[in-house]
């Protein structure tokens, strides 16, 4: 067995590095096929072990319709090989929930035309190879990245693949000898805690990386890892065996709630690739059935990782968890590992077997398997890094996996290859997902907070999150901080101890006005409002998807430290509320602050009394509004102007205003019209004036 | 009996014109009062005569209130004398339907506490002129303009409440001798038509004009009035006898369409104030019951006027009508009345009677009571001169009525004082309202087109009537005239027989095409569009509200001249059609626009299929489109782009045109981007992007 390494991008000649590609190409496909080959008969390519994924059929397919659909959308290809192929196979359903059952009928091809497409695919590719622009280095933008990214693409379902052929019944598959398994195994060794260092962890790679890279891994992050210690192997049968014994699986105390909900679904009472028998469990590898190697690493789900470590929380009174994706870099580097493409010095890309070995061979330092033999789950759902974005050529490889539903899984496993077998590679997949995977597990100081962190496709929160951190259209200043920055100029002076934002939707006028306030309140009636505001303000970040075409989306993460306002975030309190009807403790103001509020509340009468309630004497009060009274918000008889008076005459907003607050409130300035855009999609945005009215307590 | 003529507002120094003011002010009031003084007792007050208005009690209060809440708007008070009266004798229902009864119950005041109200309001308005800033010439923007606006007001419902005395019960009114009725009658003078030659008339004040008017008599117009006859009297009740006699009011081929529904529903046989008696027809003046003036002008309402006229086309064989307003100017100028403010050369301005007086007794030249005895019903709806605007103060004044159900009377009556005793005055009722008015007929060569011009409150077509023919906001161009100009320039050179503007909306990018193509076709699927391009070619002008805020609207008049484009209106057709399914007469085009249509059809393709058919071979398709698509307009499975295709690829609109147009069509031109802004209110606007694609025939 052999996998070429993944290619360096800029070096060498262009005659040398069309030469490579076509290697690695070659490489790829023909592995891929030869993993095929270990199918008993074609009927196997037909069986759905694993419910939730295509038959293997589908897979066989797929990579090769792959490097076409990703040619024609980068136009190098005008003239499909087999359009029908290319739709069948174009879309897996890998992303599907478990309790998510894809019931659709398919009336897949014969594996020999399935074989014989491959084969135009790959005449095809090797044309374009030989053929197309090529200079060096090879980057986001060069003509061959769409190739390279096609064989990175096949390489991860080589693995996915074994996987699926690992879940088929064992009827279905032979052993050809192309794909030996190791044959050594022993009792488990007994597993230690081994201190790992404190120390600032840096990653992401740059955009002039010398290696392939998907979205994911470029930009950087910077994070203090506090000390930990590790556990010095990776979890074996034989340690998570006392967890099974100990009724592990019957016990819901140690699932987490989604872990629990996955057991109950599954039933599962032990680890998916042991097989219960008389005589104690046997052990599935890709191709064959024996009794259960104990020294070789347990393949788990996160879920079960996670309840064997609560496990062992509970027996042993330690912190018991899973790393973290920067621990697990910082054990990486107090344990001596410095490759950034791993070969045959662990167990991964092919070099040593078709299976996992045991968990003490691959050592490093006072650790083993830190890379290799299995993938290790970590507590970490996948997070865009400073500087993400989509490659254009496949704008949905990641983003919809930012939705902290997939965790990410460090290290490789014995068919890991290609991009997968490097330091900076980044797979996610959901939690309950298998893989060649397992885990090595770690004692803390502190538990990690579970990221709740969502991102965010709700149409109205998108697009308030964009009005409110994102970028300007038609050259309008951004209104919230317009907004927060007229406020504080005409508060000049005045004590600038407490601040209310009310209807502050997603918050940026509240950490605005923190600029100058001691502390502001932000309160919204909505509680997704809120939400995201919180997110901004506890995370200093915020995700989601802006509509750009009909159903076409596109990524956006907007940072509070981007806008300079991180230091605000201490400053400021978001809280979910009725402005009609304020909580006692909202008072006591030297400014309120209303944007584009009072029209779209129920009583603007008994907003106005709430507020001036709850305002300082001397203290301003900041009303801006288009003043678009609609029934649907506020009922006509509650309309504060808009309409011909009861002397018929014509009564603006403007005015209305000024005589509702009269006998308490002095206008401080003439009014003012603030314009604000808000996107709706790429091309469509509502264009708007708001007019500021300010008011003195008197 | 006598009444003040209206003042010159320019001349002479500023005490003067203070005093002036003072006294037209008291006369006013004096005479309103004297007026009301004719009722019998305090209970006539409060009889309804006319169930579509309120009792006298409201008239009583109502002018008075009318100062009050003008200065208050004015902000020339800051306080109310009474607000409960002010809100009470504020709207009137002057101008509700015939067949739209009030049933609303009021609790009115005793007469003498509005006697009351009134001393107080005359000794406010009485300091006020007394002390606020004058200075000469009073223009709109003059402080002192709305005491004038008040005064003008109270004259106007001099008259129309003499009228509601005029319908009370005879028992409710005693004659005090102050409103003396003329005691001549006689036999009916034959009628005959003398010619009046045909000439240009120009009409409409300057804002710099010398008297108060109204908003609807400023800016100008000019007709080239046809040669006509005119009729020597206005008609008598003489005259109007033979009409009565012949069963005039039993046959309904006399009478016009809305008309004949008056004329049903109030069952009417005779003019109002006649009164069937056992010894013929008696009469009612204002104050008197007495046997039928045979030599005294009918007081009708439009209908019976239009009736007559039709009647006597019909025993004449001749063309007979009312005249328009235009034509009534063009006689006045042929009988040599010159004077701009009327006064005791005419039965005009209480100069001479408390009533009519026999119709040969005021000569002009061949004609008699050209101005004064009874209004003069016209053919004309009011409409606005070029350059009209809304006064601030009073900006329901007028638009309301140019609604085509106003039609405009001429000359004034006996009690018409101030501003109504004017060549300017342009007063319009209802055409089933009475007033003391009657009718001069005319022979004319050509039937009055009747105008069913109406002015659109619809939002939508406002909206776009506005996009099209009105301002610009934002400072982006006009979006309508800009496609045009893009089609124009892209087609270049190629053949300009015939183009298409398929989803024309409201038509203007049809008239700019025009400018450079021989025909141009618009088709829109909305017949209220098409509506409304039609006005505008057949009539140059289109009318509609714009909404400012809540219910407050503005009026907008819209003229192709001003737009420099009144030339294309007979190069282009307006048809209402389906752009999926287009009849067969529209094809062989040299190029079709479809301006934001594409997103907004039930089928895309078919839509592409058919223009395609309909497009001379190297012809231009314009395709312009935010591709905003919507579910609502186009089912998913219909869309053009916008979501991932069959291959998981995204598939923008641009790309998915160009695929579907590709048999057919070759691309011209790089998509290029216009933008377009449509209004909503006087602060809110939908700002856009449209995707121009330009496609010629293979």
């Amino acid at each position: 067995m052999y996998a070429m390494s993944t290619l360096n991008l800029r070096n060498g000649s262009v005659e040398q590095k069309r030469q490579q590609i076509k290697e690695y190409f070659i490489d790829s496909f023909n592995t891929y096929e030869s993993l095929f080959s270990c199918l008993d008969s074609d009927n196997a390519y037909y069986e759905r072990p694993e419910k939730l994924r295509h038959p293997l059929i589908f897979y066989f397919g797929h990579t090769a319709t792959f490097f076409i659909n990703k040619l024609v959308l980068a136009k190098l290809i005008n003239k499909r090989i087999n359009p029908h192929f290319e739709s069948l196979f174009a879309i897996g359903v890998d992303e599907m929930s478990w309790d998510d059952l894809n019931d659709e009928n398919y009336e897949w091809p014969q594996v020999s035309e399935v074989m014989e497409y491959r084969q135009q695919v790959r005449e095809a590719v090797l044309t374009l190879i030989d053929t197309i622009d090529l200079s060096l280095p090879i980057d986001w933008n060069s003509k061959m990245w769409p190739i390279i990214m096609g064989i990175e693409h096949e390489r991860i379902h080589l693995e996915t693949s074994s996987v699926l052929i690992r879940q088929l019944d064992i009827a279905c598959v032979s052993d050809n000898g192309a794909w030996p398994r190791c044959p050594d195994s022993g009792e488990a060794p007994k597993n230690a805690l081994i201190p790992v260092e404190g120390a600032v962890v840096t990653t992401g790679k740059p955009f002039d990386a010398d290696y392939y890279g998907w979205d994911n891994e470029y930009g950087n992050v910077q994070e203090n890892v506090a000390d930990f210690k590790a556990s010095r192997f990776v979890v074996s049968n034989g340690e998570f065996l006392t967890f099974v014994e100990a009724g592990g699986y019957q016990n819901p105390d140690y699932w987490e709630e989604e872990g629990n909900r996955w057991r109950e679904y599954t039933q599962a009472t032990h680890p998916v690739f042991w097989i219960k028998s008389d005589s104690g469990y046997l052990y599935r590898s890709m191709l064959e059935t024996f009794p259960l190697p104990l020294d070789w690493p347990v393949d788990v789900n996160y879920h079960e990782a996670k309840a064997f470590c609560n496990y062992l929380s509970e027996t042993s009174g330690d912190l018991i968890r899973l790393p973290t994706e920067n621990e697990w870099l910082r054990l990486r580097e107090q344990a001596g590992v410095t490759q950034n493409v791993y070969s045959d010095e662990f167990n991964i890309a092919l070099s040593k077997f078709a299976s996992s070995e045991p968990v003490n061979i691959n050592q490093s330092k006072e650790w083993f398997d830190v890379v290799g033999n299995v993938w290790q789950w970590t507590e970490t759902p996948i997070y865009p890094f400073d500087g993400f974005k989509v490659h254009p050529l496949y704008d949905d490889f990641t983003t919809p996996t930012f939705d902290n539903k997939h965790n990410l899984m460090k290290g490789g496993s014995w068919i890991s290859t290609g991009n997968e077998a490097m330091k900076e590679s980044r797979y996610a997949f959901r939690r309950h997902f298998f893989q060649h995977a397992g885990f090595r597990y770690v004692k803390a100081e502190h538990p990690i907070l579970v990221n709740d962190f969502d991102y965010e496709s709700d149409t109205q929160i998108s697009q308030y999150s964009e009005f409110h951190y994102g970028d300007e259209y038609f050259a309008v200043p951004n209104f919230a901080k317009a907004s927060a920055r007229f406020c504080i100029e005409q508060h000049g002076e005045r004590p600038h101890k407490k601040a209310l934002d009310l209807g502050c939707a997603v918050g940026r006028s509240t950490f605005e006005l923190a600029t100058h306030f001691d502390h502001v309140d932000g309160i919204d009636f909505s509680a997704r409002f809120i939400k995201t505001a919180f997110s901004m303000q506890e995370r200093g970040e915020i995700r989601y998807n802006l509509i750009e075409e009909g159903e076409l989306t596109s990524f956006k993460v907007r940072k509070l430290s981007a806008l300079g306002i991180e230091n605000t975030a201490d400053k400021v309190a978001f809280a979910q509320g009725d402005a009609c009807n304020l909580k006692p403790q909202f008072s006591g103001y030297d400014l309120i602050f209303m944007g584009n509020l009072i029209d779209r509340v129920y009583s603007p009468r008994k907003l106005l009394q709430e507020v001036s309630e709850r305002l300082n004497k001397g203290g301003l009060l900041v009303i801006a509004s288009p003043f678009t009274w609609l029934e649907e918000y506020t009922q006509r008889a509650e309309w504060l102007g808009g309409f011909k008076d009861e002397n018929g005459e014509t009564l603006s907003s403007t005015e209305a205003l000024a005589a509702v607050l009269e006998p308490d409130f002095a206008r401080v300035s003439s009014p003012k019209e603030i314009p604000f855009v808000i996107r709706e999609t790429k091309r469509k945005h509502q264009h708007t004036l708001s007019e500021f009215n300010v008011f003195e307590k008197r």
